[in-house]
């Protein structure tokens, strides 16, 4: 295989679960697969469940009860990617090439014990690089690994995408390329922003941002670990041939763009706490209690004391709502703090984008730009890249859409796209 | 556990793929694998894919191609078994009990490379036992192993039956219980014979005969398994609290039955050579070449020579007739043989039982019973347990109901039905 002059390109793609949903879009994978192949590159599939195995998995599951051991719960789940590759393996063997399906334990994607959402700690490749020689087609399971004890580990919702990219950085892969039911990252969603446009690149950092701000596209795991082991990452469409978004280190021509997206996130809810002491150790004591409950806090504001309190205000995911309103009640009793409230109709709105970091002035523009539309700000937060709101949801796609113009992302407002790589 | 003064008994129970068929059947194999711990005995269950579901994964298979590598097919056909052994770990935590999932790869069921029937050659108990001394029920995934370079592989329909003798076998477990949809192995098909009755004790070869001439309770190669490793056998039911039928050794009192089970095989098709040459070797030369197409032949019949000539008739699979029609016709050329006949309107009707070795007459009472009723044998091979008639199919209903109440197996025509063990 690789005795020509130059050596051979290894490719690791992934599939999603809308992209083997049936057997005719897995034969449709078989055939990508092979024109990659016979365009002279050495071929590593990663695939996950078909779509709607892994809910028809957990119904069973819950038919039996809501609170299942998570470790046989990996159990049952890991089957459906073990499925996809099985036949994803057989539909290139039909199409006249060759495969082997390689499942988590045969590979040894090691993870450590976390059933549900364990992490990858290593990845023996050696399998994979035998099989790639002798001209097979690797068909790798995702979402599934295995620990040191050898029981079925997962890795969490949307883990394929973290497998795929664990596999290229482990092979020290040429790409790894993540096929998906849209052609690419977009500046926002263009279900809530019709103008909103593909992106040919986008750096590590502003797809992670994008990624944990509730862009559906990449699992934020993934992007760290490409971003951790440069590896070049492509998200593909697989029903068009478009050349999709490639996420990639950051370079000189993404500082143009001040802003290169805009994400959107619905799924946090507001907590808040009046006349809170102003003492030293206070805000320890409630975040540290929400820490031991793995409640993660995101935004957090505190508002200058008076007469010795302050209020303050934080968000967590809406599902750790009830969970960490007891938490809070419980504590502001022993602190002396006064009435909580919380809420859930709040919306996150955030701009990304690496030229932030050359450019003053960009914060003042968004407040200014949602000050205009007559959306009042709850909250804010800021990284190095990112600039995020809290407002009342129900203004949330009008200031994604006006932001979206503000900082000139709109489709037609710009030139057209230019080309990846 | 074991630390009381009398050692708890290690029990194996296989429920097959009916017994396991849905989320209520599964609870009930909870309680069922429960009770017989609570019994004080450690408890090893071992299960097969839910009903319905081996066929359903073929059918994905199957429309990708037909002829699909079986190594990627073992892949897809042993999910079945792995969603099973979760769920039904999960029901018996949900129950109150303590389970831990154990696939193939995991206790190291080490089989050959044969996909799709591989044959056990090793089993690591240490997984099993370890789990059973801690309190749980281990849930081992009938019908899968694994070879020595870590493929997936199955051992064929039925397979599960193996695996859990195998398992009982290497635990030196203390009884191997079989729960299935019917409550025992059966004198005949009750089915064919209404007067058919269950049996409550039967040997190991008298069970291995059945089997293989077409009873459908056990797989064959669980039966030899069992008496290779003298594995006490239940087969019972799953849905009720009949002890079921014991497979065990023989001793002195199943001699006293001339007769114990009636078996009809319909699978079995009929091919006939005339005026084939009598020299030596030809026969070696036709089932050789057969043979050599791994197509097994059952009956041979060889009329003597009459003018150098004689007519060579015997039995093959009915799904190998085509096949082995073929290789007939292309030697009987090169041989100088004449026409070849063949015939799928056949029937095998065996009488089988260990008191035959001590009563004499007992072919010829067969005989003489099918011919009092004008059925014609075709052909006859016999054991040292075993008379095989092959007749026309259209009398096979009531060779076997005559031969059923000839050898004094009616229920009516019986004392009660002892007590097993």
């Amino acid at each position: 295989m690789a005795s020509g002059g130059r050596k051979r390109k290894l490719i690791v793609q992934k599939y999603g679960g809308t992209s083997v949903g049936d057997i005719s879009r897995m034969q449709n994978v078989a055939r990508r697969a092979l024109a990659a192949q016979r365009a002279g590159n050495d071929v590593v599939l990663v695939v996950s469940a078909m779509s709607g195995e892994t809910n028809r998995l957990l119904k069973l599951i819950n038919d039996i009860t809501p609170t299942a051991s998570e470790r046989e719960q990996d159990v049952v789940l890991a089957t459906g990617e073990q499925v996809s590759v099985g036949l994803v393996a057989i539909a290139i063997q039909a199409a006249g090439g060759k495969a082997t399906s390689v499942l988590g334990h045969q590979c040894r994607i090691l993870t450590d014990s976390t059933h549900s959402k364990a992490r990858i700690q290593q990845i023996d490749g050696t399998r994979l690089l035998d099989a790639v020689k002798q001209g097979h087609i690797a068909v790798v399971a995702g979402f599934q690994g295995v620990d040191e004890a050898g029981n079925i580990t997962t890795l969490g919702r949307g883990g394929s995408d973290t497998t795929a990219v664990a596999i290229a950085a482990a092979l020290e892969a040429d790409a790894c390329e993540i096929y998906t039911d849209v052609d690419g990252v977009y500046t926002t969603d263009p279900n809530v922003a019709p103008a909103a446009r593909k992106l040919d690149r986008i750096s590590y950092e502003e797809m992670l941002e994008l990624a944990s701000l509730g862009a559906k596209v990449l699992q934020i795991r993934s992007v760290e670990f490409a971003m951790k082991y440069r590896v070049p990452l492509w998200v593909k469409s697989s029903f068009t041939d478009d050349p999709g978004t490639l996420v990639c280190e950051e370079d000189a021509s993404m500082e143009d763009l001040v802003v290169s997206g805009i994400a959107l996130d619905r799924n946090e809810a507001r907590i808040s706490v009046r006349n809170v002491p102003d003492q030293p150790g206070i805000a320890a004591q409630i975040f540290g209690a929400l820490d031991e409950k793995a409640i993660v806090v995101d935004l957090i504001v505190q508002n200058p004391p008076l007469e010795g309190k302050c209020n303050l205000t934080f968000t967590v995911g809406r599902a750790d709502l009830v969970k960490a309103t007891e938490v809070v009640k419980k504590l502001s009793k022993s602190l002396g703090a006064g009435e909580i409230s919380t809420d859930q109709d709040i919306a996150k709105v955030s701009i990304v984008g690496v030229g932030m970091r050359n450019h003053s002035g960009v914060a003042a523009r968004m407040f200014r730009t949602l000050s205009s539309e007559g959306v009042n700000i709850l909250a804010i937060s800021t990284s190095e890249i990112r600039v995020s709101c809290l407002i009342a949801s129900k203004y949330a796609e009008l200031a994604v859409r006006a932001l979206h113009t503000e900082f000139g992302l709109d489709a037609k407002a710009r030139k057209p796209a230019r080309k990846g790589k």
